[in-house]
């Protein structure tokens, strides 16, 4: 089973990396670009044999590892 | 406008971030998972009126800024 884990920062986090990319896309040139945020994306494949332990599997990665849920939201899905 | 694009090395390229995540989840004791692959994501707002405008833009930054594409593809999502 194969799913994609997105984190991105919550709403009112700062996120300079996505201010500094901003500003690289204006020094290039490409104009219209307003605001950007940046996160990071996971393609994990599972070996779990149904939906519910994937989900669980799943949910434990992200809380444990792959996300800081103070700060950074997680949304899964599934392929 | 807004739009999510999203960056993953393409099939083939070796991913020592994802093999790190894969030692450190079976560390934590989470099993099952077969392999983890990561990737970046980039969540842009556009002042573009219209949707052809937009992706003139994006793919401009994608292939200038965003993505690496000797060894990254990316894909660009309307939101």
């Amino acid at each position: 089973m194969k799913a994609r884990v997105t984190v991105t920062l919550k709403s009112g986090v700062l996120d300079p990396q996505g201010k500094a990319i901003e500003g690289a896309l204006k020094a290039l040139g490409i104009d219209g670009v307003a605001k950007v945020r940046q996160g990071k994306v996971f393609d994990i494949e599972l070996d779990a044999g149904d939906q519910a332990a994937a989900q669980r599997q799943l949910s434990q990665a992200c809380e444990k590892l792959l996300a800081n849920t103070i700060v950074e939201d997680y949304a899964v899905a599934y392929e």
